[in-house]
């Protein structure tokens, strides 16, 4: 499945105060390549192992696979991981007709809030809200899979 | 789940005599760096995503997680593998109580036979037929992720 999805900075934390749902996410990789991005993924309750393609020439789509696993498997899983493991808040947080996802990362990114927003088709728009700011879409050292090698405390 | 396997090389084609069934596989990597294996196989009509971890210190055991997948996930994640594909036909032996899986390589590694019986316990033995030459066991050079970035016919 192709994903469509634009990703900002966050200029405050405003957003809380709008958000419907936040949940904290752990995850590490098992290939931070990012023409073959393999994610290892523990949300609540639930498991699921990701794999991603290469960004398409436009920064905007991104070849997508997952699977739910079992929990135990991943936690079992997490020893193999690269070093690395990202620690984050995700908040949703209604945009127009879409589900914005914000992830505040703690630990070696804490500083760091980013924005992503999945759209339908390529040319969908929505109106931005007062804390959205620059648009990092297909900036690679945005991606998860680089923030787990070169955390936003080393830029 | 930890798997006891020892390897082999293959001394004749007197095995495929031997054999009660053999089939088609093909297989490539997401991951080929040992300790964090990602292989995506293809047999038959059923594909797997398979992660296996760092060998043990004595070269018997390695940590390996197996999930069935859907066969056109599968496809459509080939084109997202590392280089080096690779082909072989296995072939299934009884050997005492164990069942031998034999690999006859195509392709880039035509040429190289490998065998390989998954053991019970560390301390199992059997008798050796005698197309079963040299064991290779922990050789990372026989794992099928380094045949696929550095396969036999360079060697």
């Amino acid at each position: 499945m192709q994903e469509i999805e634009r990703k900002y900075l966050v200029l405050s934390e405003d957003f809380k105060k709008e958000s419907f749902k936040n949940f904290s996410i752990k995850q590490g990789f098992l290939n931070t390549d990012p023409e073959r991005t393999v994610r290892l993924r523990i949300t609540g309750d639930q498991a699921f192992l990701t794999i991603k393609g290469k960004t398409s020439k436009n920064g905007l789509t991104r070849f997508e696979w997952e699977k739910k696993i079992d929990k135990k498997d991943a936690e079992a899983l997490f020893d193999l991981c690269e070093p690395g493991i990202i620690e984050k808040t995700r908040y949703l947080v209604k945009v127009g007709d879409f589900v914005c996802e914000i992830d505040e990362f703690r630990g070696e990114n804490k500083g760091l809030i980013v924005a992503e927003i999945e759209l339908k088709k390529e040319t969908d728009t929505f109106k931005k809200p007062g804390w959205l700011g620059e648009e990092v879409t297909g900036d690679i050292k945005y991606y998860n899979s680089q923030l787990s090698q070169n955390p936003y405390k080393n830029w």
